[in-house]
């Protein structure tokens, strides 16, 4: 087998966004015809943060699914699975649990600031402190070498290929892969009231699965320039959520240019400009919801179950050769 | 069913010794008659320590289960099985890392004294720090109640039962249970040159597999009194290695008591001791090795199987349950 593998997961807290359609989906679904592609449903992951509220993982699994779905991802050439379906991913960590110390976890740029965000203070959850190394055994597992992520994630995957270094080299294999990020080119899409983070709980994002008259009214309680009070006045175009929005999202980057020109000098009105962001909006929305709205529970259970068992055999075949390497397949060498 | 469930384990890191005889395999013996009992041969704990030396854990797998056998655990009775053969266990302590903060997990007693005995110094292994969880999940796992201890390690059952109580709390359920330690009321077999600790590095343990000559050379070069220079000295008791080893293993204790008196007054000679010594080990160790040498590979690895297999049902439906509890069996609930 010659393709190489490309491995993407989302955590699932809440329905997929904007943000994580121009981030991450829309390339998906490039993506599953150049590589094998697996996309996970990370709900083991998403439990190391919210294990006191599992059900707000738990109602969000197929939801996640659902947007994969309506975006145009598509079951029978990518392989969509559950994470917690997967025996194989803690067996594997735990092999790779003795390769990295807890300084090294700790060090982790990314876990470091993902602490700070939480209110964990003295009691960081051991679960949560060692989900970088649960990550090296999802993206080993499946022989993943395109590991698509954010410049955030870059320690993310430093840390995995010194774990598969230090692996191959101690128990004289060459059974995991290293793995290469792949860059997205689009930054990260900022909330509607123009902070970084658009997230369900600030109630700052546009999700796929939006009503028409939901994505309106946000379009419209966007975050533009404070100062532009009069349509005649001077704009200013950074830090507009609208402008962000029309720059991922309309097509025509000539167009935006001018906008952008005439809004700088005064004479073009937030209103013109959200409305022409919620017609693009609503028009690239309308396919995915209608999508969306098809799919029954029971068509999305048996794309996570037939995903689920067709990866599980993937890993098991990975847990098999990582086994061997150790000396520990006592009864099937 | 109504019997409780006892577990023990060993890390399978060199044969088995007089001190693990009198400490707890001949307990096993009698308490494989009183509860349901499983011994855990518990290589991927082993691999915490040993991942840099794997050969040390896998070579002495069936060693350790040729030494359970001849002792008179008898794997009809017993459930003998190897830790690494269960997938569930790793999947159940991945559950219970949310639960346990890492400087819980840095606080244990246990472990802190153990760090301080390896030279990790700075770079502690993230799976040697966890294996107290690793624990939980293989005494939850069989739902075992009683868990015989030496008393260094009471803090794993206290911290364990902490698990225990914050998951039942946590997602409702009663599915796992609260063990209680069973403290063994022999004190730890000192080595034979009187260290605290007998291991196979030292070279000053008795093994239940060394041969009758060598036996006899490891009695004979014990350590007793270097003050007791002749057979008329008086000499002492207190960290007499010799007596040590006739206080756990001579069965007349009132003779055992009237040599002690002879020796403090002199006129009792080591040479003596060491023989009576002997003779006792001798007559002692003759069936265990009788019965070690006629067991095959074969026979060996056909009970770690089956043990195993068996083992590996009822940790499935701990497993089932806990995922239950959570909510994550999302295709058979």
């Amino acid at each position: 087998m010659s393709q190489k593998i490309v491995l993407t997961a989302d955590r699932p807290t809440g329905c997929l966004h904007l943000g994580h359609f121009i981030g991450s989906l829309k390339s998906r679904v490039e993506l599953q015809h150049i590589y094998k592609q697996y996309v996970m449903v990370a709900d083991v992951q998403a439990l190391t943060d919210y294990f006191t509220n599992p059900t707000r993982v738990v109602d969000n699994v197929l939801e996640v699914v659902a947007d994969y779905i309506s975006v145009g991802i598509d079951p029978n050439i990518t392989t969509i699975f559950i994470q917690s379906q997967i025996p194989a991913l803690p067996e594997l960590m735990t092999y790779y649990m003795n390769l990295v110390s807890i300084a090294r976890l700790e060090r982790n740029p990314t876990v470091k600031a993902e602490i700070a965000l939480r209110k964990f203070e003295e009691s960081v959850p051991t679960g949560f402190v060692c989900y970088p190394i649960s990550q090296v055994a999802d993206m080993t597992a499946f022989k993943a070498e395109v590991i698509p992520v954010g410049d955030d994630q870059l320690p993310m995957i430093e840390q995995a290929n010194e774990v598969v270094r230090k692996f191959n080299k101690l128990y004289n294999t060459n059974c995991l892969k290293e793995m290469k990020p792949y860059l997205s080119n689009t930054g990260r899409l900022a909330g509607i009231d123009g902070k970084a983070k658009a997230s369900k709980s600030l109630n700052n994002a546009i999700f796929l699965s939006d009503e028409p008259e939901v994505v309106k009214q946000k379009v419209y309680s966007m975050f533009t320039d404070p100062d532009h009070l009069k349509v005649s006045d001077p704009g200013k175009v950074e830090g507009n959520v609208v402008f962000m929005y029309l720059d991922a999202f309309y097509e025509d980057k000539e167009e935006i240019a001018s906008l952008k020109e005439q809004y700088k000098k005064g004479g073009l009105g937030d209103m013109t400009l959200k409305s022409l962001l919620n017609d693009t909006l609503q028009k690239m929305l309308i396919p995915i919801r209608e999508k969306r709205k098809a799919l029954t529970k029971k068509y999305l259970l048996d794309i996570c179950m037939n995903g689920s068992l067709s990866a599980r055999k993937i890993a098991d075949q990975t847990l098999y050769e990582v086994k061997n390497a150790i000396g520990i397949n006592y009864f099937n060498k």
